[in-house]
């Protein structure tokens, strides 16, 4: 008897380990685009759900965004029906609001996939790759740590496995498999930021560093994860109104935190890294100084030995 | 009367505003390539330390690597002679040991510079683009975060006041300043990854991202820096051997910097991501598994609730 591919064995490997690490959910829903990550997890999550004794719920979002896309929805839910899902749901969505198009499409397909099977926790197929393109875009908006910390592999309802592994894992999974992925024409356009991230930087980035490139990325973006989870408990013991005097001894890392969080729980939106600076500022630099100007037309001030975010008048 | 041009004032402001921000020094010292960078260093430097009563001294490497290097050095000395030095001293190192070209001068450089003058802090002309470079460099590597963080402005002996400023703003004093850079070839040749960095890949990053790259990585690479330092300064609490029991109540950012501190004093060398997080195993994931394997022969395993590094018999 042989075993599977070994690109098959990845990918159900992934699948398992990570559902084996959780307290066991009742049901996993698999988020399939028809590409080839998701549909790869689709057969992978189809093997092992049933094994650990969970149903297993295809989910297939049609965004309504390019000619035929409805047709694409019922190809893909007609692959998924030959594999072994508890059921198979096709959820059309409505992309409208603000922030362009691929925004407005990620909200419409999260909260599509969130709500269609209450209680499930829901499998996406993002690779080591996707991995690495969310950090560079990360790295390009240079809003720190959080930023070019990437994807978590766990993060309810959202579960993904694939998280390490290449996207040649999947494509090969799938030539394996006999299974035919969709190629999605926006995955060729350079008019979105990610395609040209993959086509043009990373190999680049890969050839002048000599190889590793993608795994390194998102060996990093672990790394940074925990990192930032740390700091963000340590932060999270400093709860209330900031005092000043306690905070003053807490390394930078730490004060900005609770400050950030105190900020925006009053309601402070959109700070940035300068702003919250100038916040830490009435801290670590007190010399007198003035308020703090923030968005939405508030300020944090010192005064009496503490700091109020008030809205200064008119 | 009018102020100096702007790429002036901004070269003057940015050594002005470092040396203030510390206990003040006796001396300080200027490493000159000759290179734009470290030309306008020298200029600001001479300009702003006398009005801060700190002597002043020109260092220039002369690493005998190019043909001609020693007319190099003596041009640049000569050019440091107009300016207002304590002191101006050619220093001709040898280029020998392992690892490399790029990395033997560094480290030949860095050794002679750090000699040269007694007790002074030595002034580096790096910019916000080296930084830039610096932290694509580490992202390459997958080291972690600190490999990512980047350089640090205040790394005594070594002072960097221009990682906020772009490489342009020097090219701009000098130019203002009728200093004439020497434009070392070594910054031309593609052999050297970092000059392919410069050259192919943060042009296409700029592009693709919409501009900002540089500015944004080295932003990031400063909040990185104070992540870093914030888990570094709590970890350090930990002394001694590992407390098993304690540290599996702390984050795994903190319970394997505490890992790494000890597993580097017992004499391990060289521990990758992977090692330390098997050793991290052996206390978070606790489950009678064997001794694991470290680079130099030695092992470290858990027996009666405690950690051991050993040398496996034969």
């Amino acid at each position: 008897m042989t075993g599977p591919h070994p690109a098959v064995a990845a990918v159900r490997s992934a699948v398992r380990r990570l559902l084996e690490s959780l307290e066991p959910p009742d049901r996993v829903a698999v988020a399939v685009s028809g590409g080839a990550d998701s549909l790869a997890l689709a057969a992978a999550a189809t093997h092992v759900a049933p094994r650990l004794g969970l149903a297993v719920h295809g989910l297939v979002v049609d965004h309504g965004l390019q000619d035929g896309s409805e047709q694409v929805a019922a190809d893909t839910a007609k692959a998924l029906h030959a594999m072994d899902f508890t059921e198979v749901q096709v959820l059309p969505v409505e992309v409208s609001g603000p922030g362009g198009l691929e925004a407005a499409a990620r909200r419409a397909r999260y909260e599509a996939l969130r709500k269609a099977v209450p209680d499930a926790m829901v499998l996406l197929g993002h690779t080591r790759d996707d991995q690495a393109e969310t950090v560079l875009l990360g790295l390009g908006r240079g809003s720190g740590p959080r930023s070019i910390a990437g994807m978590r592999p766990v993060d309810p309802p959202w579960l993904r496995p694939f998280l390490d592994l290449p996207r040649e894992t999947t494509v090969a999974a799938c030539v394996a498999l006999d299974l035919r992925p969709w190629q999605d024409p926006h995955n060729a356009d350079p008019r979105f930021t990610r395609v040209r991230l993959r086509r043009e930087v990373l190999p680049v980035l890969e050839d002048v560093l000599a190889g590793g490139v993608s795994a390194a990325l998102a060996r990093t973006a672990a790394q940074l994860r925990e990192d930032a989870e740390a700091l963000d408990a340590i932060a999270a013991r400093f709860t209330g109104e900031p005092d000043i005097e306690v905070l003053a001894e807490q390394p930078a890392a730490v004060r900005r935190r609770v400050l950030r969080r105190w900020l925006l729980e009053r309601g402070v939106r959109e700070l940035t890294d300068a702003q919250l600076r100038a916040v830490d500022g009435l801290i670590g630099e007190w010399r007198g100084q003035g308020a703090v100007w923030l968005p939405g037309g508030l300020e944090v001030g010192r005064a009496h030995g503490r700091l109020t975010v008030f809205q200064p008048p008119r």
